[in-house]
């Protein structure tokens, strides 16, 4: 494993050592561990060779790197999968043995299978290494199936699966012991491709308390279906939506199975820039995501899970003028609750000029963010402008509206570097709250 | 008019002096000039009071920037529509007035109307400005309704107007007299939204020419339907097609009425970012349209047109190890033949180190562009490693495949003021063919 060569990696959002990352795989929680495997490429900054990276946090914030645990074989490159407990104590294996459904990416440059195969790996060690079962969990669909995520379902007592086909259809598979899944459904959900997620959310009512549950099927691309899952059938009951309002960056994003606390936590992959030749892409924010009933229609909210929020370090609270400073080694937490006409400036150590400076407009809603050069814009939207979180991190930022329902990322990969020692509030008023997290 | 307070703007990508610009509009040729509108804020470079802009070109190339035409009024602001000659005298207009659909944006904030409506401006002046009449086009189908593109359809003897409708629905309007279009098909085109526009196209042969025309429905984010027009209804008979593999810089592209040759012209608004807080977004480089059938389906090329390739300055032709000085003031046509493993370095007047690297790797077929800290990729696809064309014009580039099947662009807008004074052919195999325009 590479040492990390260059300052060029963000405090919270994970980066591997050295290489490319795409997707999240195998998202899994055991004994305070969540696991963290992702689309690698160990050899190259850019897209090849896929491979399962791994990396795990006991608090979601801090991301140790492990050794990679799926390599390509005679099957093909190793591409999405899933993680799951083997609560059940399936395959003849340990109860606390961990199951990884993947796929197995066959080309048809001299492989034994010209389709993408779904097998399974397993994990007797607590996820530090996978062992492949030789086995297929299903009879191929189409050529490139592929991205298997897998849960137990109670009610209907069978594990299901579901799988991204072709176009914009996917499947839903069942089985009673992990093996042999069957087609229960085949579903087309236009605007949906790639990396499919089946799961219940509480919905979240006026008085904060849960009212009722939905079922999401969601897709790669962050376009999301609610409606109803009986355990063979997901019946989408109103107009598919998409998350992440405007920006392109995150994709993929999966959700733990196992959370101790029933959350549906999700981590997306953020498409960040190849900085330094050295670190491609990374992880965003973990979310743990729930509904909220808005004008007749379910929207999912995007939450930093307490995990995250209780371990923010208060700094100051500035007002117009006032500036602080703050350890060089954090992620900035800013809460925005009055927003006429911010401006909010970042210091590197010992510079007198900002390295960025964030910009309010209360007209348009944006919040344009500019190194002196290069500004970009975020939009809060014109119903969300009375209050708004934004998390800074290196170059990344992660913007949410007050009511978690808008998420936007930006990346401005030239400041990944750049240390911020100092904040100041140079304009606007109300009160900047302004946290840090290490 | 501001001066060009910045050396920020590229050399044939057309950007306004300030503010922020979008949709090219009212695309029309006349007498030897290229008309180009565009959605304009002359007051910000943040979207907002759109307004349309005004630019022309004699060779699509240059662009001169004249006085807006279009301000918001009492109707609410000016939103997208199209440009066409009068030439059959209608509306008691002179043969060589203009005319100009577009669409008022209404907003239910103490304006007349709460919808959008489609109305008329004219020039008498030959575009230098632009006269509202009255009365609207077409009843209001949708609150939202917008993007009028016309033409007159010789076959069926009458105008016909496309407009956005709502979601993924359009419509298609028939007028003999320019006034009172009357709807003529509601069509769902799955994955379309924003701007129609209709054209015919040829399909070139392998023989180079033409053997048959095919439809073309287009909508703003470079989704398209091949099929069957007959002047009153549109009939797909493929597949949706989407046009700018993998980039999602362009939007929003307009043919140009009117080309004297026949051609179908088109030009894109390129997404890229705001520099110097002077100038947000530029246009596309104007492409000629054809089709391709490429394993049984109709497929767009995206030729440069012959008033561009015909300025293109023949340099040097690199070999391996090889330089060349060219005009600082110029944009740089790559023309890259053989591709294994080819690294080219662009410097900046008296700089020992490049100021971007331009990286080939004949494996994965992604090119790599770096500034030294960040690196961009774009691809060429396992089909299309053989040839390829590269347009770098100040940071921004645009990236051709041999066929012109895949147009990629990408911005690097921390290179914008840099002026290429010269290029060299670190490494690889065959001849690097290096051309400028200025």
């Amino acid at each position: 494993m590479s040492s990390r060569k260059e300052n060029c990696y963000p405090i919270m959002h994970f980066a591997p050592d050295y290489g490319w990352l795409n997707d999240p795989n195998g998202l899994v929680y055991h004994d305070g561990i969540f696991e963290l495997y992702y689309q690698s490429n160990p050899n190259g900054v850019e897209w090849d060779d896929m491979t399962w990276g791994h990396a795990r946090s006991t608090d979601l914030i801090h991301w140790e790197e492990l050794e990679p645990v799926l390599y390509p074989d005679e099957n093909g490159m190793m591409y999405s999968g899933c993680g799951l407990r083997n609560d059940r104590g399936e395959l003849g294996l340990p109860k606390d043995a961990l199951l990884f459904p993947y796929t197995a990416a066959g080309f048809d440059e001299g492989l034994s299978n010209p389709y993408f195969t779904i097998r399974l790996a397993y994990s007797t060690d607590g996820g530090a290494s996978l062992i492949k079962r030789g086995d297929k969990l299903l009879q191929e669909m189409a050529p490139d199936n592929r991205d298997p995520k897998v849960f137990w379902h109670e009610e209907s007592k069978a594990y299901v699966l579901v799988l991204w086909i072709e176009k914009n259809d996917f499947g839903i598979f069942r089985s009673e012991n992990m093996q042999n899944f069957e087609l229960s459904q085949r579903i087309t959900l236009e605007g949906g491709f790639e990396c499919p997620d089946l799961f219940e959310l509480p919905v979240i009512g006026d008085d904060g308390n849960v009212s009722e549950k939905r079922w999401v099927f969601w897709a790669a691309d962050g376009m999301y279906f609610v409606g109803d899952f009986d355990g063979y059938k997901f019946t989408p009951t109103q107009d598919k939506k998409k998350a992440y309002f405007i920006t392109t960056l995150p994709y993929a994003a999966q959700t733990w199975s196992g959370d101790p606390k029933g959350r549906v936590i999700q981590i997306p992959w953020l498409r960040t820039k190849c900085v330094y030749n050295q670190t491609t892409s990374t992880m965003g924010i973990p979310r743990e995501l729930t509904l909220r009933k808005i004008n007749g229609s379910y929207v999912i909210k995007h939450a930093i899970p307490e995990e995250i929020t209780s371990r923010v370090q208060p700094v100051s609270e500035l007002t117009k003028g006032e500036s602080s400073y703050i350890s060089k080694d954090s992620a900035i937490f800013l809460d925005l609750d009055n927003l006429s006409g911010s401006t909010v400036n970042l210091y590197a150590s010992g510079e007198n000029d900002p390295f960025v400076t964030l910009k309010y407009n209360d007209r348009t809603g944006a919040i344009g963010i500019s190194d002196g050069k290069v500004t970009e814009f975020m939009f809060l939207g014109r119903e969300h402008r009375d209050k708004a979180t934004i998390i800074y991190d290196r170059g990344i930022i992660e913007l949410t509206t007050g009511d978690d329902t808008i998420l936007q990322m930006t990346d401005l990969p030239h400041l990944r570097s750049i240390e911020c020692n100092r904040i100041s509030f140079e304009s606007g008023e109300g009160n900047l709250k302004v946290g840090m997290i290490y």
